[in-house]
């Protein structure tokens, strides 16, 4: 089975003009077929302010209200997806952005609870998978920003991290998926204030072993769970690690490495 | 030789949303393929007075700072294309959003100019035919903002009539081509107060009288040259009419058709 690689690359890189550039070089180096999922960083909230359009967050969520999505889909879809393609054709990387509409990509609800409403949050039904065959076929790098729609004309903010989840589940029919969550940090940490203490292979049996030691940074929890997960949809490898590392984490030598027992 | 349609949408339609809805209902029903170039409308110029960024117009041709810049790929590649792409996409067109960046569809360069510096705007080089063949052979619909990129990292704000002319050329190698430049007029007239007053026909003989005759309105000579621009480039017809028209501007029962004598 062909190899690809999904990497999602966090907020806090693009943010920062050095570090981006050395990430997106790093990122056109690899050989491999691949596809970038990025998140906004604090452009959309910077961008929110300038425009006196107030920000609601519950639980570490946007609320999206109608102004928040105008924003975002300009943010996100515009200035960040363009300036990040733009640049990877400048390192010989043959990019292409995409929003979640754009050949119906990834298609999404809007987001139903029962005491919040999140306005025009986009929880994720489907993936257009053959759509991310052929372009890779062709030899495109997709690129693409958290926004999805719902099929009937509505865009929707989505949860990079999720995108990145259920692409990466989607394409192991077809590929053999390293999931790569690069962001500030060097990996899983047992201690959140040591940036040295990387666990560097997780398996449900030793992470049964960590969580009961109390070996792992509570924090880290939610993120190794959804790991997990895409595990389970047949993703072959999740590793989190340090965007400037890319080279490394790709080849093991750095960040962590969550994967089931016999792979 | 298969046919194509290169529609531009101009930009006042878009910032009228119910001649918008009815434009793109009316161009996901074209049955051939086709491709649509949008322009901007006022949103980039209100978003600029919102965030208090000056713009400065020479010659009718807005002067592209680094913060302009950023306002109209924000504006025109992410709220507007995607706007028009999930529209399209409920309306069952299989729509697809493009920058020039994407794919490296549209190569430009920073405009030079002796007296003038307009800053990031950029004139096209090359049209990535290759590309748009293979997105109009899955059944896919370009749709394209009017930003371009240098494809050394560099951003460019483009003119969408400039890039729906070289688009048509460039296609005219493999399909017969019909560019239609859709706006808010019903299509060449020979006096610009009376909407009534269209002429269904020019071609290069009766162009020449209808100037010597002075039976043109003189604002309109631009628009009719570039159409013959587009013809001597290998475009099968140009059409110049109303956007909530298009049916009828396709079945030439509405708007001008520019042609060569023997087409």
């Amino acid at each position: 089975m062909k190899q690809l690689f999904v990497i999602k690359i966090g907020g806090n890189i693009i943010d920062e003009k050095a570090k981006l550039l050395s990430f997106l070089s790093s990122f056109a180096r690899v050989n491999e077929p691949k596809i970038l999922v990025h998140g906004g960083g604090k452009l959309a909230t910077t961008m929110a302010a300038q425009l006196n359009i107030p920000q609601q967050l519950v639980d570490g969520r946007r609320i999206t209200d109608e102004a928040t999505l105008k924003i975002v889909t300009m943010v996100y879809a515009g200035l960040i997806n363009k300036k990040l393609v733009s640049i990877l054709q400048a390192n010989h990387c043959h990019a292409m952005g995409f929003s979640g509409a754009d050949g119906n990509l990834i298609l999404a609800h809007k987001r139903i609870h029962s005491t919040i409403d999140y306005g025009f949050a986009g929880d994720i039904d489907r993936i257009n998978t053959p759509l991310l065959e052929e372009m890779l076929r062709m030899g495109l790098t997709p690129v693409i920003a958290p926004i999805t729609h719902d099929g009937h004309g509505q865009l929707l903010n989505t949860n990079a991290d999720s995108i990145a989840q259920e692409i990466a589940k989607a394409c192991s029919a077809l590929y053999e998926v390293s999931l790569i969550y690069s962001f500030e940090k060097n990996g899983v940490l047992q201690d959140v204030q040591d940036d040295s203490s990387v666990i560097s292979s997780i398996r449900p049996s030793s992470y049964e072993q960590l969580k009961a030691e109390k070996k792992i940074f509570a924090g880290m929890i939610p993120k190794i769970d959804n790991a997990f997960t895409a595990l389970n949809g047949g993703v072959r490898r999740v590793i989190i690690g340090k965007a400037e590392q890319l080279e490394e984490l790709i080849t093991n030598k750095a960040g962590t490495t969550i994967s089931n027992e016999n792979t």
